[in-house]
């Protein structure tokens, strides 16, 4: 029986890798280890953990690694922590196959613990082009990764032009798609979405009226100017002025920054026409999504699951650069009158065409068998 | 002023950058900034970093990072340690470029920390083929790396097809050959070679009869079977029986295993014609290596150096595979026959014509330039 | 030139040292080496280092060392963290003696970084007696400190009776007390206090009317029980119902469960009577400390600053329990009715008489004249 | 079921506690949690925890901690590391108790991860005397301890005036004297010993002559001297040149300048009459303390075991200053000519009377029934 320790570090990375957990549970060949980390163990994130056991999973081991300060220092500096603690985790289950998440800094701690304690490395969502720092980590991952899990075809084959051994890379779909299209599929009908406004906090939501999602998360290459490109879209919303769903940012470099630019907002703004929130379980954030007029920010929830939801999308800055994306998403700069300009395009428009670019909804089940199967081997080399 | 912060963490990576060093050191647009780590620390590897100081280099730091025990774990938890200390370093720096070595772990914690710090990087023996764990270590720091200073056309294609941009990809050949390149030239006459006996133990060597040059690390993906590999080494030394210059190997997950196997050798043969070494300079190795029958063992000296002077050199085992060589190399496996039989071979055809593969000698002054000139960016992206 | 090294890990670390630092900087014979650390760089206690930068001091070296959490295992690993980066700091920087503030887990790093590096270690704040993990961890750098500067002369019995060498331990006074006493003599007329309203979030206060200051922190070893004793305090603010200047917890194991319970009751309960403050410069803390009603909670500023100021103070439960106090406190369990009461008790006696136990207000010249001419040893032996 | 945790970082510490291990394994009430780290792991010394396993003992952890350097920053490092990691290891543990020995840096490391976490702290060998940093690290470690077992009752008294109460302070005897008392039992007629010679290396010993044993380790406050300090020892010894037994010093600050020391020295004389060990396991160690004509150096075997077996000891320099110590013990400056003198006027002397300062070889009972039965408490207080 294979052991497989799958490392979570953030809420993001749990829905993303949900559904392959529950796969490998289902099977009787293989042992399911539960490492969660990172952001993925803090209140402030809305404790993913508790959501986990709420699932039925219990945690192998808990690991906080985060120090900190939320600057590019820091993030260097969790990454080492994260190693230190990850690699001695590790040494304690003694996993089969160990597999990481998409290209967060824990995802790389992971990666590299693995690679150097000689443990067979899984990686989902690799061979994506995106912006930021996120984007060097995905690669480097998949350079020290022995079995790839890409979300479709483009990123297959970008991995093996990378150098890959091709019988290693397996298209199988993103499974964060499993789990949205499950959602999507109990929430055909609009009712319960009142009980979205029981979460967050601030202006009570009329969803009967068009309404937006904003979620802008911090730029690690551009992380001084964070405030600034969050001004740029708070004056688009003042401007807009009409319901909205408001997500507070990821904890990277420039996320305190972000922060403090939407309290000086709401103390000097009329915000009751907002909701914030700081989390929001994937069950009810689909169908806040797909509902929504437009999702605006810089999310990949954007360019992914709106493609997957055919929900009109607003998408500001860099962050998202060189993703694969839909005929659903309007690119834009740090520009309030751009912004506003876009979503007014948008809401004319109305919900686009479903697009299964991310997916079909069964990856976590496909990932689940190859684990189960493929052999396992540690020495890598380029293949050309 | 650019400032250039080099980190170095073994002495076989201070011969690999010297010459950069020197060169960055004479441009009057560089500030050098020296960080020494890792084993260039320690005394068992015959202290570095006094080397360093001797040759006129002000270490800006030094940062002790390798945690005791020479497992995978401890390269691992060693790898997370570096990190941590070496982006709190380069906090205090705040370097312009950092320059990275190689493929050892120190190198990887180098380049995470310059990633996620926003500070370019410049990476040298990249796009390289080898074995071992290196070789996932210098592919990932490759995706990681902003300038890329590959040591021959073959490993500047392959940094490319990866899929780094092409005009940050710069073939300038290997520094380390630069220095190689200096010292032999000084050596054109045998004299002197005598005072080698007086570093290292053992048996007093005499140089006037052909002699062996046994060089044999540990490979971190074989690390159980070490004292194997080299008990087939050792027998193979005991039944050629001649002068013998013996390598005490690197720090690696492994290198204790073959240390007490050597210990146990000694106390039970004759070991009266070997001379052991712990660490020797370059510029006492290269004269050894120049004149010796032949190179036995599993280092890229055999390869790289090998070549460059034209050296006999019979290669053992996984840890080479992959790597360019010239007609001086024969391969063998894990096997004292075979080591024997291919040894006789060499001495019978004796030196090989010398081969310009990883550089003329200048690389150092090359990459200076670019280090001078070239655009810093930071941010990267997939090239396809 | 004696190099003082002093490391400063908070807010409060900082008023507590900043005589010192200043007398430090006046002397010829003595160059300051200021370390910033810990909750002294996070924004969200308000960058007490950009404080210190605006007073004139530049940080040798910042060093991130809090990992995010809040639980006792953080705590520790902090500290672990702490000590790793912080001993790596007096490396670079060869201080002749260190100077380490009170009783924090940076201050235990601080203690032991010195211990083992052989530098001579100066504290402050020894031999007093409070509850929490701070009286164990104040008690363990006694016995690591060759240099005491006790606040009183109870405290430098204490040390004693510990076994530490009596020559080495120097009754000098708080110098906290020190900025006190000058702000104190500053603010000697009440015009200017409305300056404090701009500080701060929440409802604006009447400082002509008689007002109360909460400053509440979680008590590491019940850590648990945070909440429910923030409750019993809120709602016994909620009876009284007059001007309130509320202060947000200190980061410590179970700052998040108040924090969370002072956000509960904002959004159940009408608020517009309390102004809260994240973190105030001692510059406006004491101001409104001086002419407040009644101080309430568990700081030590109630017992300290309040002794020395004659501030009524209502002292809840175990944290500063075993502190020497004068008459101007009233102690009281964790408990709505018994806190309301004790209030309206203070509010009826009104202003104390001044006390000089923690110091005259020139402790700082002191210690910085002792810095400069005691014997510096490093070896200690228990004294019996 | 009290769960106990015993945390055990070196060979000396797994002899200085395994009786309370057998005596916790051995009572129903309690289950024992061993955590095996910092040296006890290494293979340098000898691999203590396969030792333990060979007595059944399996760990719940293990976990790497040193810093390769052995100077006083790699100290404090390790000492952070290790604070870092076992934090770590007590949260999936969750012990009732942790028991930490002695005054190493782990001792320290695991005290401080105690008394964070809120978990009631056990500490032998307490309120002893002794130089070096030692010193300091056993006293701050009783001051964080909760439960203490001083070897004897000088020892107890001094706890208690350091402030500890009372009532947790119990006198037990040291443990590592039940061990001793059984070995020595064992070995009451002679034979067997002549097997001591196949392990270690070097010079044969004719135990049927008078023979010394030496055992010098390095003082981390006199860490730069440690060379000179083993020299005068070494040129005793060379003048004495009776057979000796010869010991590699401990890990510490120091120690590799202590081997090089004796590598100069094995290759500059004559070292056939002397036999080197790395590690003895205690089984042979005491059979060839107990009929040793002179213990030499600065171990603390040489004060405890050696009274507690009558032998005649020469004590160098000021690692065990202050430490009680019976009638067998000549203390001598760090002087050839000293040492010389002092032992000849023990092998004059002959063998002593036994003393039972140390114990009465029933510790670990007496601890186990404690451990199971006494109140645990978290907060500590100044008894005065």
């Amino acid at each position: 029986m294979r052991k497989i320790c799958i490392v979570v570090g953030s809420r993001a990375n749990y829905s993303s890798i949900k559904s392959v957990m529950l796969a490998v549970r289902e099977r009787k060949d293989l042992q399911l280890q539960l490492v969660v980390t990172a952001s993925a163990l803090l209140e402030r994130y809305g404790s993913p953990v508790q959501l986990m056991e709420k699932d039925g999973f219990t945690p192998a081991a808990t690991v906080h690694t985060l120090i900190e300060g939320e600057t590019p220092l820091t993030m260097a500096k969790s990454t080492g922590l994260g190693l230190l603690e990850i690699s001695q985790v590790f040494h304690g289950l003694a996993p089969d196959v160990v597999v990481t998440v998409g290209d967060r800094f824990e995802t790389l701690a992971t990666a590299i613990a693995s690679a150097y304690m000689n443990i067979p490395l899984a990686h989902t969502m690799g061979g994506e082009v995106t912006g930021t720092i996120d984007e060097s980590i995905r690669h480097a991952v998949t350079k020290l990764a022995h079995i790839h899990f890409p979300a479709n075809d483009a990123a297959a084959q970008r991995i093996i032009r990378m150098g890959e051994d091709p019988s290693a890379v397996f298209t199988v779909g993103c499974p964060r798609m499993d789990i949205v299209s499950a959602i999507a599929a109990k929430h055909a009908n609009p009712e319960g979405q009142e009980m979205l406004a029981l979460e967050g906090v601030g202006g009570k939501l009329d969803f009967s009226k068009p309404y937006l999602v904003v979620m802008q998360h911090p730029v690690t290459t551009e992380y001084e100017r964070s405030a600034e490109h969050m001004r740029q879209t708070l004056e688009a919303i003042e401007e807009l002025h009409m319901p909205t769903a408001f997500f507070w940012p990821n904890a990277d470099a420039g996320s305190e920054d972000i922060a403090r630019e939407i309290r000086k907002f709401r103390e000097r703004n009329d915000d009751s026409y907002i909701h914030f929130y700081k989390n929001l379980p994937l069950e009810s954030f689909i169908p806040l999504l797909l509902r929504c007029a437009c999702m605006v920010g810089n999310s990949s929830a954007g360019i992914r699951e709106g493609a997957f939801l055919g929900v009109p999308v607003v998408n500001i800055g860099t962050r998202q650069a060189g993703r694969d994306r839909g005929a659903n998403v309007i690119d834009t700069d740090y520009d309030r009158r751009a912004i506003v300009d876009a979503v007014r395009k948008q809401m004319a428009h109305g919900p686009y065409q479903r697009n299964a670019a991310y997916g079909d909804g069964k990856a976590g089940k496909r990932i689940a068998d190859i684990l189960a199967t493929a052999p396992l081997r540690v020495q890598k080399r380029l293949a050309y």
